[in-house]
């Protein structure tokens, strides 16, 4: 007697979902049944939506966010956006978290990681001579540096902030403290000593 | 200026992603846009893997687990299975699990569903007429009820024992007891109460 298991077809797809960030075998099984069950019309739009997104989204070799117009994508071609003021962000994910502020109105630029001597990245593995190209072309008065503030994201905007000393731009980085709606109480030590640091005179 | 979102193909890939089972807003987000950043291979091979099982697999008629090659199913045709015990259980999803224990070589039948109450499920939602009209047919002489050890489990269970009670068939209900190692402290006390009337002489 042969060993029953789901016919291939299901196998292949419980593999193909099981790549998936984020998502276990059990998961995996559970979500292709789901889907070959009573939810065949779910599954074919899920390929077709697939397809499509594979087929139509490229990055913008400007700033290296989404783009299905190729390049300049929306941002970098928007005429209302301030092109002098340039936001430096680890990945193009970040773009839409500080869009969503309200408070930018300039242009990006995706590092596409972060300076992390553990997983063996370095500024070379970075965006970075696109960024120097972008400055020495002209035009950018001020380079916002949105980096995490983690060790990484430490390391990748000193290295940043050195490298731009020698050009002519202003270089900032975005504020560390406490969190909105956070009381003292339950903020890490760290926390507190960089809102303390970063204080502003009222 | 324009508010800035991900471009529609992402936005639908990720309203698709939303609408598996366990993937929250989030989790679809991050997998749409691991798809499209460096995974795009695993993307169009997803994509594939759905059309393919969409298309290819279908549920065998006669004992409701999936098939590719239409009626009977691989199980149902099995030459070395002895068709005349026939385990009824709760859902397709099921059968693996007890293949697996390498303990049952019969027939199965789904029910695609259990008796419950409350979300307004009754016996007539269930496939049981054909059940019946396969016992009819002759040749299956016992019936092992597979389902759950939940309250919809009991109830199913206990329906169909009694409406099985006419025919002439064996009806039997797979054991209730102790999981596989664990401890009586660690068993709950309805566990302990069914193990203890399941007692079996030694």
């Amino acid at each position: 007697v042969a060993k029953i298991d789901y016919p291939e077809p299901i196998l292949e797809l419980i593999a193909q979902l099981k790549r998936l960030p984020g998502i276990g075998p059990r998961s995996a099984e559970r979500i292709a049944i789901w889907l070959l069950g009573s939810q065949s019309a779910a599954a074919v739009q899920l390929s077709a939506a697939l397809a499509t997104a594979v087929d139509a989204v490229t990055t913008c070799q400007e700033c290296g966010f989404f783009s299905t117009r190729g390049n300049p994508c929306v941002i970098c071609a928007a005429p209302g956006r301030d092109a002098s003021v340039v936001c430096v962000v680890e990945q193009a994910t970040d773009v839409l978290p500080l869009e969503r502020t309200g408070a930018f109105k300039g242009h990006y630029h995706t590092l596409r990681g972060r300076i992390s001597p553990l997983e063996n990245i370095g500024p070379e593995d970075l965006r970075l001579e696109h960024l120097y190209g972008r400055i020495r072309r002209g035009g950018i008065r001020e380079v916002i540096l949105a980096v995490g503030s983690d060790v990484e994201g430490e390391a990748t905007a000193n290295y940043i902030a050195e490298a731009l000393r020698a050009m002519k731009v202003a270089v900032s980085r975005i504020a560390q403290g406490l969190p909105a709606g956070g009381g003292l109480e339950s903020a890490d030590e760290l926390t507190l000593f960089r809102a303390l640091q970063g204080r502003r005179t009222l």
